[in-house]
């Protein structure tokens, strides 16, 4: 096995504490999928004090897209709600630095571009979405579609807040009926990972072709399936992108924040 | 009857923009208990924008005694998530004004005190319990206990964010073991209106004295009864005044917010 693979191999099981360490050291720099497993992997955004308000108010409006799991102390780099110890400078294998809109450069770790007037965000993802299925009895072959989620720029419009305002991203994922209602009750149940489906059905209500991907992949959907939208947090940086913020770093795509969060604190009662 | 039962009585199955409307007229001024029934009501809390962000992110880590329903844009008074059209500086009958954490007077009008820089914050608050534990089929008698629910400042120190700090107020309501259970689950179903219960059992473990009451009314708790507590809707606006904030405004004491929200809006899948 590459050396790569033997590193990996080591941290699927170990804790969020013992991957974030990892990373931190530098032990680690690839995606975080299967990581920590057991653990909620999360998004990250991080924004100057003076947009953090309105982005804050954008994430409460659209609890789908943006299902807020910890807003960091101003300054404070520690999520300490979701991970006491943890530091959101180092704690990330790749950071995305984006300055008016636009992407700047790919960074490892962010002590030398922390500033006292940064405010982290961290919100669900569906990484989580497996591993929730998994956990209430779904068949992972009725839902799993390989590794790359489809997303798509929908028409539906986010509920503004300042300078945040834009169409949601959404994921989809194609069900075979038998199992539609219960994967859209089971999601339900996990709000902090973008909870129920935000659309069931014509894709084209929601302005989205399946085999035309904005983001990532396309999608081939199946005679005999349903087409489920779910909200999709790659929606807050379109977002924040298209107001042109004078700053904002996030996560890169698939090297995600690990909390010490277990799937059953996002567990609706 | 007196003209003031008369008036109420009219309200009592008015919508809630009905009622707000008759506030706004100056038609009623008294509490607004069991009027738009059917409608969820809250808790008031206008603060300046300079400490907007830290209060929401204190309400955002304890949402059992701040479970957030809405948040204005800055300077502007309408709750638009909840109530569009509504006007939180006419809509609710009195407001009480405080400086530097100590109260200074009754308003029955914010429009000479409202600023462009003023956030509103509306919060769930536990009027809706009973109409949660009807609608759920758990009988009155067993959690009823007339109309002022004892409210307690227990020794749960509340997650501080900011200049936010202090002890969790609590209201207490005995229930009788054998619906113990259902009421836990019930209330935690409603995480809108202060959720599942805090604490149950003995009140000494948090620090309540149930013949003490700290904020309304004494409660006897009888040898059968399992005393429960939730946290209170009172904690941001304790917590506020603690940290000595130059101003805040609040609802007065039983003088609620009546939104648009219905009880199932709250509900949990």
């Amino acid at each position: 096995m590459p050396l790569d693979d033997l590193q990996r191999q080591d941290l699927l099981d170990s804790s969020a504490a013992e991957v974030r360490a990892a990373i931190r050291a530098g032990r680690w720099r690839g995606t975080t999928h299967d990581m920590a497993r057991g653990y909620i992997q999360a998004n990250l955004a991080i924004l100057p004090e003076a947009h953090a308000l309105d982005f804050m108010r954008f994430c409460h409006r659209n609890p789908k897209p943006c299902p807020l799991l910890d807003v960091t102390d101003t300054g404070n780099p520690e999520a300490r709600q979701v991970a006491p110890g943890s530091d959101l400078r180092t704690d990330l294998a790749r950071y995305c630095l984006y300055r008016d809109g636009r992407f700047v450069e790919e960074l490892t770790d962010l002590r030398a571009h922390w500033r006292p007037d940064h405010v982290g965000f961290v919100m669900g993802c569906s990484l989580s979405f497996d591993t929730a299925m998994e956990a209430e009895g779904i068949p992972a072959r009725s839902f799993r579609r390989g590794s790359r989620i489809p997303t798509f720029t929908s028409t539906i419009e986010c509920v503004p807040a300042g300078p945040f305002r834009g169409p949601m991203v959404v994921s989809l994922k194609p069900i075979p009926p038998r199992w539609a209602e219960q994967v859209q009750a089971v999601t339900a149940r996990y709000p902090g990972a973008h909870g129920g489906p935000v659309h069931v059905g014509d894709p084209a209500a929601i302005g989205v072709d399946p085999s035309r991907p904005d983001w990532t992949t396309a999608c081939t959907i199946g005679d005999d399936e349903v087409p489920m939208f779910w909200g999709c947090g790659v929606t807050p940086q379109s977002v924040a992108m298209a107001a042109g913020i004078p700053e904002m770093i996030t996560h890169c795509v698939g090297h995600m924040f690990i909390t010490d969060l277990r799937l059953a604190d996002l567990r609706r009662a």
